[in-house]
């Protein structure tokens, strides 16, 4: 992937490897599938391996991409075909077995609107571990979910990586759904996209600010990232709307020195990223919840 | 202590048991000591042994009581003075010894206000951990400091203790502080009054809610606890002001039936919280950091 | 009205009139009706004329209560039912009469939750004056509604009735309805009551702060108001509870001297209030558009 | 000034008029001076006749542009500074006069963070019409100001015109000042930069959706405006950066089919519009109210 495109979608950095190396037949290790889902655009990407890795610059894993811009058109029933498209693509990517505890966190700063997707997404997630504790007869036969905020080193001094092996060495789950905020490529894509992945993340990776990472190995459970891009890169928005143009390309490498890595985002952010965080509560809560409908969630919650 | 009087603040326990026995000199097992700092007036209680825990209804331990009416009566300085009164009173409570690290934990929901006063103060307390680690040669000399808001069990699933251990197993702190919302038996008292104790707490034991304990025994280190009293239970409240007024009382638990444990706050509640966060916060920082003054805490927080 | 007992509802003042004068047969100049219309209990106050007015305290008018406790008891359909109801109201009372326009003012301090539901409540009220005006061919048919928040002397330096003066004469609508905070004298009416009435309103009148009258007189409009309690004044409540326990009530006015006439409202009120400034703006919009269901309400403001 | 390049700077209009024009001398009927007040970076251009007004696609008048990039940078003592120049660069620019009333409005949504660091400001800004009037032997000395948000045509129905309109009718000031959101052609410049000017505003006209415009003509009073940009459209973003850059500028307007006329924001918008609302705020208090100090405002609005 060009050093200056930044992105942390799959499907974006599949498009950018095949376009710098010109060819648009597969690439070696990734196989990539296009389709629709309740009317939503799908792109389905498997890192298969280490040539794949390279090439995508994503550890070998599978990487869902589910458009979700009804919503922004506001188009009738878009709320609900998102829901249901976001929820069908996360269930198969859940461990196998029986009724296991599910650990849900939202990463990043709730004060920060572009980056407070994650907080906001728990607030739309039903949470049920205390119930089934507590009231077993009542609520013994649901999953058992737990939802954390952990907050930004910034602010906490603690990584979220450590604040959540926290919570796994108490609650013990069998799995563990991590939202977080994106970068993307495309503004048509800020705030109208979810990118399902079962690689793992590592936080703050897509706005050049790493921290430790949270899979597997990390976490020594089952990790699933449900991320949604908020943010683009402002030299890699002006690349790509050049390209969109048609027009020649300049050495983007040389105007980065004038955007100090600047990373905007649309004037609606506020509006945009409470739609998106409600998509992805709602849509969680249906795939841990298989017996529930957007109406029970609707109800639950309020 | 009465039954249907409710109080998280031992001064109040102190108060009640001698009302009730009828008796102005002390109490057996309990050390209650009253003066001013910095303006405000401030009670000490100490309760010594069992026949003290059993006469107010709280464990051994200090109590310190600072109150802060001055600033809700807007008076000249009043906000610097109530910081410096409760870190002057915080300091001694605290283990002696090196620089050792400090984890501070804000308990309560953020989205109802008279329970906000916890994650609110981690806003304004300054956290150093990260800092410390990453940048030891510029802030290698201060003292590391982790901030967290475990959010509550009803949203979270888990427990603040089960956060709070798990923010223990990683930062190794030599002690916690544990900021949360009180509840009072005078409004006179709602958000005008900091109580600082080294008993530890049980959180939402006040609105009749326990959870798990934190103390010294449950979390392995130190525990301080600074509480704000944001509500009044309705019929505590009518009880005080009956007795105010030198009044017969009526049987209170008759009219406890018709108040549903109604627990209530004053209409500003908003600033008032919001105004005892900042004394709270910045007290921690001036505590935790004593090189620093109120100014320095205002130029690191903007 | 018995001087110590302080309410904005009509309902409540035939109460405590009828208490006082320890009669249950009407009261001179003032017809009741009790019934319940979609599941939700509704009082029907007519204070006919001056013996009435000078009885109860408000002038001359239609004072409809209808309580929406279901919504707080979480029953199903019960923000239906509530919209439905206070909408079924709220129609009769509107002047008959073509498609006039209508101006919406929501009273009241945004910051202070439990004053914010006036505000709160345009947020959920469907606003075409823009629409039927720019674009004529699609929206020409409806009803042209402006919504507005004049907020609060204490901030603004303006009165109320100054900034919704100026509003009418340029929009020149056919009536006004607004939407403030009121005070109740019983706890379990704060957050689940809502009153409309056609006598006009002085706004800040229940807590003691009564600014420029609203009504037909000084607005030269229709005037309809459409009013939530949100708060109760210290010593009323514990009046009412006593009284509910039927035990001797002590002079309240001595104790009235200790509460600095103080407001109260619940713990919860940041969720209370929200869910009423809904029911109020769906009820507002249906009311004023009978063309669109709940749903289409819904899909209008999303 | 170049179609593509869209910004509500005089200064920006002026660079670019003179980068079109190629040439870096002075353009007909347009003064411009560079200088520096408490630190900050001023430039004051003039637009004094009609061919200065074409060349700059601005009424005549001054407009005044004070840079605050030490706020951004946390420069010790920078909010200070940045007050006191806003406040001394305003004050020339209202009406010679006694003390005559003067009406604050702070237009924008409140609800869209880019767009509401005019209703912010207000919050800033000491509000004393109503003190003045109602306790004259205290507050009679001072200037009657009143602050109004009158907020957006989408959600209210109402221009901000008549909103203001109404209000002058009643309040009858000397002077009306405007605080706004604006477009800016550079992304350093964006809340960092406060612009003053004495020709009146067209609310909206920066993101192409322009209202009636509110100026001295359409007012009938002198209107000051204070502007902060917060957006910057993507095409304008990147052809700047591409000639800061040096390089060869492709056909921008091909380009901008492509971004849908995008504003975008810096991801910290929220806390950088909070920081230069307060600035505004401050400045607006101490032009007003001269004999006030940045701490007095600030003893006042706590």
């Amino acid at each position: 992937m060009p050093a200056t495109k930044r992105t942390d979608l799959a499907m974006e950095a599949r498009e950018l490897f095949q376009q710098s190396a010109k060819e648009t037949t597969e690439i070696d290790g990734v196989i990539a599938r296009e389709y629709r889902l309740h009317g939503c655009p799908v792109t389905r990407v498997e890192v298969k391996n280490e040539k794949g890795e390279q090439a995508l610059g994503k550890p070998a894993g599978t990487y869902v991409t589910v458009e979700t811009q009804g919503l922004m058109r506001h188009e009738d029933g878009a709320f609900k075909r998102s829901v249901q498209a976001v929820a069908d693509e996360l269930s198969p990517l859940l461990p196998v077995g029986g009724i296991y505890g599910v650990l849900l966190a939202g990463l990043g700063n709730r004060d920060i609107t572009p980056d407070s997707v994650g907080p906001l997404a728990m607030r739309y997630s039903i949470v049920t571990r205390h119930l089934v504790d507590k009231m077993p007869e009542e609520f013994g036969h649901m999953r058992p979910v737990a939802a954390i905020a952990p907050g930004v080193l910034g602010t906490t001094g603690m990584e979220s990586a450590e604040m959540i092996q926290g919570a796994i060495q108490h609650m013990r789950p069998g799995a563990v759904i991590i939202v977080d905020a994106l970068t993307s490529r495309r503004l048509s894509r800020l705030c109208s996209t979810v990118q399902i992945a079962d690689s793992g993340i590592v936080p703050g990776s897509g706005v050049g600010n790493a921290r430790a990472a949270l899979n597997k190995k990390t976490l020594g459970v089952p990790v699933i990232s449900v991320g949604v891009p908020t943010v683009v890169d402002a030299v890699t928005l002006m690349s790509d709307l050049t390209e969109q143009a048609g027009l020649p390309e300049p050495d983007w490498s040389e105007i980065a020195k004038f955007s100090g890595g600047l990373m905007v985002t649309p004037k609606e952010i506020d509006t945009q990223v409470e739609n998106l965080a409600r998509v992805v509560g709602y849509a969680l809560s249906i795939a841990l919840h298989p017996e529930m409908s957007v109406e029970d969630v609707q109800g639950f919650l309020s």
